[in-house]
């Protein structure tokens, strides 16, 4: 049987991809206590690959804001991959987006809410509401456009 | 009755000003356990606008450390307003600043002292010391100078 | 007699060096519950001086792995001096990466392999495997290429 969450994902028309284990000595995430740290996350790959560019220069706040919320879903993947079920999420709790820009990009809050809105609509506000920070870096690895890193609380 | 730390800010002449929540589906802060995090606060609004630019640019050193310290408030305020009382705060634990820079700004520790300093005469050294990392952004939303999120451990 | 983790680094030739209290109102560390958060540290001086400069200008990926190894080492001491023993560490958490880059840098992962792989050889897979996000920033406090801030978790 389903998850609840993986069936409300399902519902939104969203598909978890399969994760593959970093290729260097790190983990997708680590358990400490009750707290997941989970490494930052790049957007899905479309056709093959990965997005690849800047926010105000190949990409404008709208795409911004889908290329946030593929990050998101690659989060969430993640997740399920390393605790088995996204239900066994007690809450978010912090959610941090490294979005790469231009020097005059001002729009980081429009492309956070990619992620933001989805988190929302997937675990409802008391679960789904997280604290929240982002800032515009002058590269990101491989040039994608969006990071995100997150810690969410499991269920003891 | 005002709690102590309250009463040492008013004392420093330091007001906390309202917040309000955010306009999106994020919290200014969430509790995990003891831990609060704390979302990404900018420097208070001066005649009803946010501060805009650079440093290295728009800003100096000294105004930066100013705006951090204006960002530290705001941080405090969103803390208090969630928590009720500052005097719940066992202690601060860590401090994140992303300061919108130019390429070749390197005065990110004077900056960042003014954040330091206020905690430090706030909350005493025990309470009030923090670990502490900053980085050079090359932009952050709405174009403000500094951004400060920070994680406290309250009584339990 | 010495710990297990520094005669392991003994053995890797890696010397630990004094850490020096901040100079300003925050801490190396600060401990809450078990965790322990970590304060953003450089690469380690080179005759007397750090190092400074842009990875992709001044610095290519392979002299950045090295860069960032040194800053793992430099995050290391600063854990052992304020807890005594890295025996202590129960496991690596989270790892973050700062890098002083061009706006088209883009070997950030090789990058931070510098730090990852010294943790699984010292600390082995299980404590050393972290969570690990990275951005290239505009510009850091003095100059330098390389920031690492950490989470570990410590025995009870």
């Amino acid at each position: 049987m389903e998850d609840g969450i993986a069936a409300r994902l399902s519902e939104m028309g969203v598909d978890l991809p399969g994760q593959s284990n970093p290729a260097a000595n790190y983990s997708n995430s680590v358990r400490t206590g009750n707290l997941l740290f989970i490494s930052g996350k790049s957007p899905l790959e479309t056709a093959g690959k990965l997005p690849h560019g800047k926010l105000g220069k190949e990409f404008g706040k709208d795409e911004g804001k889908e290329l946030c919320k593929s990050a998101c879903i690659n989060l969430l993947a993640a997740i399920k991959q390393d605790i088995g079920s996204l239900d066994r999420i007690a809450r978010f709790v912090e959610l941090q987006g490294f979005l790469n820009t231009t020097v005059d990009f001002e729009d980081h809050a429009t492309v956070m809410d990619g992620a933001s809105d989805l988190l929302f609509r997937v675990f409802g506000g008391e679960k789904g509401s997280h604290a929240r920070s982002v800032l515009g870096a002058t590269s990101l690895r491989k040039g994608i456009p969006v990071v995100l890193r997150a810690v969410v609380e499991l269920e003891p």
